[in-house]
Parts: structure tokens; sequence; C-alpha cells
């Protein structure tokens, strides 16, 4: 296939690299031209900052820019590619965002979380597709499925839970494990003698219902250390520490007192 | 050593198994009979629910009990025991609670997450040990060397950051999966399709800043997702996630937006 990316951010990135192993990617567009003319020297495609210089002779393009930006650059795609199938890749975007302006619309979402420091695990990694026309979601489905063997069909509502689930257990941990590096810091302390307790908090969901994991002061309702961890953050002038600390406490003890 | 149990909870069953193996285990001291006689019956050593009971002929008595209960169960040792090392095996209690009352005090802290049901890596769990006396705190390194390879002499003011930090990265974090978790089953979306994401996030972080690291809508500003998250969770009636969302992803915004 003939693939060009609009976008270059982290998961235009990812996606045009792993996919540059099996298709030719052939632009890379971004608003800024540095930015476009980065990606597509690594994957030996052409770079442009001008949407009516996208090349037509191409199989798929791959809207990959920030949510709030997608409904604006389809108009343009559009109008310079009206038979091409174009998909966006974001979690909560609906798939008639596209298609009401496109009708060959579709969705590629990797639910994983991208950075440009690390490799992407892509075999393990579930990729979610849904289009307009069955062809499409053929098409599509074959794509995904050279990258990884976790492929499924799914509709933009449950893409859109699944998208928000994914902000309380990518997002926000990271936050957690932020503000834990913060609270370490302050006191010369190295946020690495964390790692094993981060790594085992993860693994340890992966085979079991984290209520059921769940530890902690909060868990076991001990309100002296609740009260002095409060203190300490008071102290610390952390207001925003405390705020956090206190809304996950009092949230875990009460889902953990009606449960017993 | 001959060594005995105050308490037979998570920590103390993960630290009796695993020091039976060097050690001989004498009693298992709990409140309750039939759980103290479950664990004695594990690693070999007799079960009592009174203090009275105490076997004086030991080198070292371990207090895991909640850290609430460690005040009022010190006095009765003590007067047991009044030559023997006491140590507690808290984050977030000063030596001096034991210490105030008994001269061979000292802490004996594994910074690690203890569930039943999973096996623990004692080599790479950090161990904290703190003692009143030179002697004392020679022979708690020597005792925790054998499990691990992570020994720190840390002071209780320390100790207590570090569990400050270890509520929010090990506690807060499992609490956002378990969040996640209610947010797909409402969808009867599997949680399974998360594990990739969840892994990855606790690994990115082994090697970066997990500041860097953070992704999301919050991070990237996208105020169009928030508001669709938070009328998502608004209409699932789950106030409780909702006000979480908000003060998460207002956090993350601020942290983010006065960084660049």
């Amino acid at each position: 296939m003939r693939i060009s990316f609009m976008g270059a951010g982290r998961v235009a990135h990812h996606l045009a690299h792993v996919l540059s192993q099996h298709h030719k990617i052939v632009q890379i567009y971004s608003r800024t031209l540095a930015t476009a003319q980065t990606l597509a020297a690594q994957v030996k495609a052409t770079a442009t900052m001008n949407i009516e210089e996208l090349n037509p002779e191409i199989d798929l393009v791959i809207i990959a820019v920030s949510d709030q930006a997608i409904a604006s650059i389809i108009s343009n795609v559009h109008q310079q590619l009206p038979h091409v199938l174009i998909v966006h890749t974001s979690g909560s975007t609906d798939i008639e965002v596209l298609a009401q302006i496109h009708a060959r619309a579709g969705v590629f979402y990797p639910l994983q979380t991208f950075s440009l420091e690390r490799q992407i695990n892509w075999s393990d990694t579930p990729i979610f597709v849904e289009a307009k026309s069955e062809d499409d979601l053929v098409l599509l489905a074959e794509l995904a499925n050279q990258l990884s063997s976790h492929i499924y069909s799914y509709t933009s509502a449950q893409r859109l839970s699944l998208h928000l689930a994914a902000v309380f257990a990518c997002n926000f941990s990271n936050y957690c494990y932020d503000m834990a590096k913060q609270i370490v810091d302050a006191q010369h302390v190295d946020f690495s003698l964390l790692y094993p307790l981060i790594l085992e908090t993860a693994n340890k969901v992966l085979n079991n219902d984290p209520k059921q994991m769940q530890t902690g002061p909060a868990m076991r309702g001990d309100q002296n250390i609740l009260n002095m961890h409060e203190q300490m953050l008071q102290k610390a002038q952390r207001e925003d520490l405390k705020n956090i600390y206190q809304l996950m406490s009092q949230q875990i003890l009460q889902s953990h007192a009606t449960q017993s």
C-alpha cells in the first residue's frame, strides 16, 4: 500500500516507522515543515506543509493529529483526495466526524501510550478498526494484522469508553508516579527505590481484579496515617497533592467500607 | 536466628515464609487464633493469641500489625521480652513509638505491596533498616541482606517520605486501574485490553522522568475531549470518577502549561 500521514507527532512517528517496513510511506504533512521533514527523512517519504500538494496516487491517508484538529483537516484533505480511504487514529473521536464529510472514512486506533523515547511492542498492542464500508474494514483489519495479533472491530461508542478508561489506567497512573517522584525528590530520596513497587503494582492487576489488589492506609481505614500524610503535605505547602490525597483516600475508604 | 511474629496479615505472611528458609520461626501471635494457626502451620511455628505466652528464648520479634495497633502492642511485648530486639515493619511509624518503651528497638521496612495471591520478588525489594544501637543495626542489615541486595539505613523521616510517595505510586495508581476497570465493565468491554497500556506506562518511568512521559488529553490541553469525558461520567452518574477526572486533569493541565 501507498500511505500518507497527516501529522508528524508521536502517533504518526511510531505508525509511520512500523508501517514503512511493509508499505511505501509517500508523504508526511505537518503545519510546520521541519517537523514533517524530520519524520519524512526517517521513513523515506517526502514532506509537505501544503495540503494542496498531497499526492493523489495513494491508497490510505492516516490522520494522526490532535483530536481538536481532525474536523478542520478532513475538509481540506477530502477536497484533494475525494476517493481515498481516510482514517483517524483517535480513541475519542467518532467516525462520523470524518464520515459526514468523506464517504470512505475509517478509524485505526492503537490502544497504547506513545513516547518518542520508547520503542512500541506492536505485537501486544490492541488495534481497534472501524470503517463505513465492509471492504475498507477488511483492508484496515489486514493492515492492523501485520502489526499486531490483537485486532478488534469496535464501534465508536465502545472505543470511547476504552479511551476514557485508558486515561485513568495510563495518564492518571503516570501522574501518580509523577507526584510520587516530587515527594521523594523534595527529601533527596532516589525515585528508583520505588521501581519494584511500581512494577509489582502493575503486574498484579494483569491477573487479578484491581479492587481486590488494593492496599494502603485508606483501604485499611487507618485514619492516623491518613491524617499524618495530609499534615505532611500541608506542611510542605503542597495543597495540590493534598487535594488528590484526600479525594483518592476518601473514595478508596468508601469503596472498601461498603464492601466489607 | 529464632524469630517470632506479632501479627499474621499479609506482611507477616510473606516475611515469615521467606525468613523460614534461613531461620527458625518460633511463634505467630494474632488476636484471632485461627489466623495465627494458619500461618504458623505453614512455617512450622506455634500459634498463640496470648502475649503472656510468648516464648522468651528468641532473638527477634517482628511486629507486623496495622500501624495504629503498634503502640498498644509494644507495651505488652516489652513486659514479656524486655531484652529482645523488637522491630516493626511500618513505613510511616517512627522508631520512637517502640524506643520510648523498649530500648532494643528497630525497624525492618520492606518497600513493596503485599498480596496473599502473589509471590514477592524479594531480591529486588528495597529493605530499610533502622535501630537504636549499632549492634542491632548490623544484625538487621545482615538479616535483610539474606533477602535482598537493596538494603538501606534510613532515618524515620526519610522512610516516612518514601512511604507517602509509595501511597501515590502504588495505592493510588492501583485505584486508577480499579476506576478504569469499572468504566470498561459498564460497557461490557474486557479490562485485559488495557494490560499492554498499563505495563508500558509502568515500564516507561523506570528509565524516564514521569513528568516527561505524561500523555493524554489534559497534557495536550485538549479541552474538547476533557469536556466530553466529564459529560460521559456525568451521564453515567459517576460523580466519584468525575471528581477524580476533574482534579487530576486540572493539575496535569496546570503542571504542563507552566512548563511550556
